[in-house]
């Protein structure tokens, strides 16, 4: 959806995107960081629900949702396990959108994007007087993403980073001429299984007879939609986000299948 | 609440009501989609914690909540198990207010209202470039219903129909001349039982002393408040929604009576 | 962070906690008495996540968060097991900020902070037409925080009070010259169990060497922050909101130590 590629300053939007849940008062903080310093910028949720401390899920939440975002959108993405450690906090211009979070590999797939330019968030005016050692959402992300939302120049972040921590593309693995290995990189809330297995990773994974093994079922091409298939019958389906998804009609494909994030799907294609 | 009974165009308030949850991006592109379309339009979420799938209680929990938000609000409502199949789209403006969801029955109380109409959303320009086969929220709903807030006319969504899915008026079934059974229609984060029994569809149930029975248990009478009985006892009371409800002071009656969604809960009239 | 003592009439920005959840409409349906009142004040959501009817947790919360917000913010507090008995609904003029909620003890720590004003919210303009029973949230607290937000003036809600319910300081107790005994006042969402021993309470906590007990571990010392100690080791350590919390690294320490809301930590300084 994004037509323009040079990021709009002061969007006035900022997308939250972490693990903190939405039991604790820790997003609300945030939120009122960000009304403090930006009174006039609006926040909107993706989620808070990635598993705690799962960096790769977080990447992939994020690949999913920010293009959705108008064209120069701050993108704040707190999943943080090293917080209080030496890894840096960065930001990064990227595709037309703005992106906030801690350098650990998070962004990835936006620090490789064509044209990307990554800052240290080193300037003392963009963070809170006191930084904690615990919560560095508050204290320095949320107070960065608020300034560039209302107009404050990337440039002034901080030095650009050369060597923003990179996890690797996250694609399947070739196992065979016909063969690949895939990942569950997402259970979504109906527990439809989702995987990094896409048209664009697996050639002719659309066009010839597949079949998916997921534990100890079989599943045999693709269906056009959740609809198809008897009620509790497993079936695979390209998925809104493009990539291949196993899912039970009227059930829940984690807990018929007993499997979770990180676990294998195997596609063999005929 | 609403005063106004011809909707006003360009409300500039969209509520959202989906079984999606929290936990995934879904809900967060939804309201991507609407800032791209209609950056002005203000989002509210009523809740995304309708079971999955659950058709009645949406229509129920969105009974409760419409008529409290100002005229002109539009209403997203997304539970859609035939998300790709051939249900249509539709868009229904009645008693001041618009509403917009798939043809599933999940807006029955919506269509039949006095003076209702009911289009469906075929407009090529209210919806995004490409249509997923399993994300209509963000292809097809989220657009619409942004365009509608920010004043897009009614008329324009498509040709009117005239033979929407009802799903019955959900009432309770007289058993007796004193006997009614009624169904439990949400549990509430408390674990209160909220049942279908009200003062419109019982008449006399609050003029009378009244018994209900809800599995192996009777509670009798009608109490004024979640305070009233001793810790631990089943009550029942008129909620704030107008009904019935099961509730155990200081606990969580879904637990306590081992009941839950769809169960029936029986009143007699002595 | 705050720098005004005056509150700021109609700052527009209403914030909510509560024990409500996000599975049900209730949040919702306030957010939709909010803007049907004052369509122009914005609300942030602190937390729906206090456990059901836990004062003390949603107290606790608060003093977490409302500093965060800018000055003139009203912070709606819906903690509330004696809605629809005897309990007074209340606003408390604090600190260069505005809370509304029941006086239930719920806003201790404003209505014992210097130069409060308390006043019960007994104007009928600020309610709604009819008031239910069970959910004073809608009928009464949210038009009420609407009020303010809009610009009414702090003095017309109602009479002076000067008996508002306080539950007491909330502070560890001291046990022996070098020991002390506090409580996990909060659980959050990675299981790290937060507990109100704090600098402030125990002296030279940061400046001694000491040993938490917390059931059948013991851990020495302070660390650092989250990434400190091997995984799976519990630790120490001061926490974002200025007092000790007992984490596991890359774990859920509530899990790992079989510990929750209410129990006692003990503390030795050596």
């Amino acid at each position: 959806m994004p037509k323009t590629l040079k990021a709009k300053k002061g969007s006035g939007l900022v997308t939250l995107l972490t693990d903190f849940g939405e039991t604790d008062h820790f997003v609300g903080v945030m939120k009122g960081v960000i009304a403090t310093v930006a009174p006039d910028v609006r926040v909107i949720d993706i989620t808070h629900g990635v598993a705690p401390q799962q960096i790769r899920q977080g990447r992939w939440l994020l690949a999913q949702s920010w293009k959705w975002f108008p064209a120069g959108t701050v993108h704040l993405v707190v999943v943080d396990p090293g917080v209080g450690s030496e890894r840096r906090a960065i930001a990064v211009e990227a595709l037309g959108h703005l992106f906030v979070g801690p350098d650990n590999g998070i962004l990835s797939d936006l620090v490789t994007a064509p044209k990307a330019k990554v800052r240290q968030i080193a300037n003392r005016e963009w963070r809170l007087t006191e930084v904690s050692a615990t919560f560095h959402g508050r204290d320095i992300f949320a107070p960065a993403a608020a300034k560039l939302a209302s107009g404050a120049r990337f440039a002034s972040a901080g030095p650009l980073v050369t060597d923003a921590v990179w996890l690797g593309a996250g694609e399947p693995i070739r196992t065979g001429k016909r063969f690949w290995t895939g990942e569950i990189v997402h259970v979504d809330r109906f527990g439809n299984l989702i995987t990094n297995l896409t048209p664009e990773t697996v050639p002719c994974l659309t066009e010839r007879p597949a079949v998916f093994r997921a534990g100890f079922r079989s599943v045999s091409g693709l269906s056009p939609n959740y609809a198809a298939g008897a009620p509790g019958e497993a079936i695979a389906l390209i998925g809104s986000h493009g990539g291949v998804e196993i899912a039970v009609n009227c059930g829940d494909a984690a807990k018929a299948l007993g499997m979770g994030l990180g676990a294998p799907i195997d596609v063999e294609l005929l």
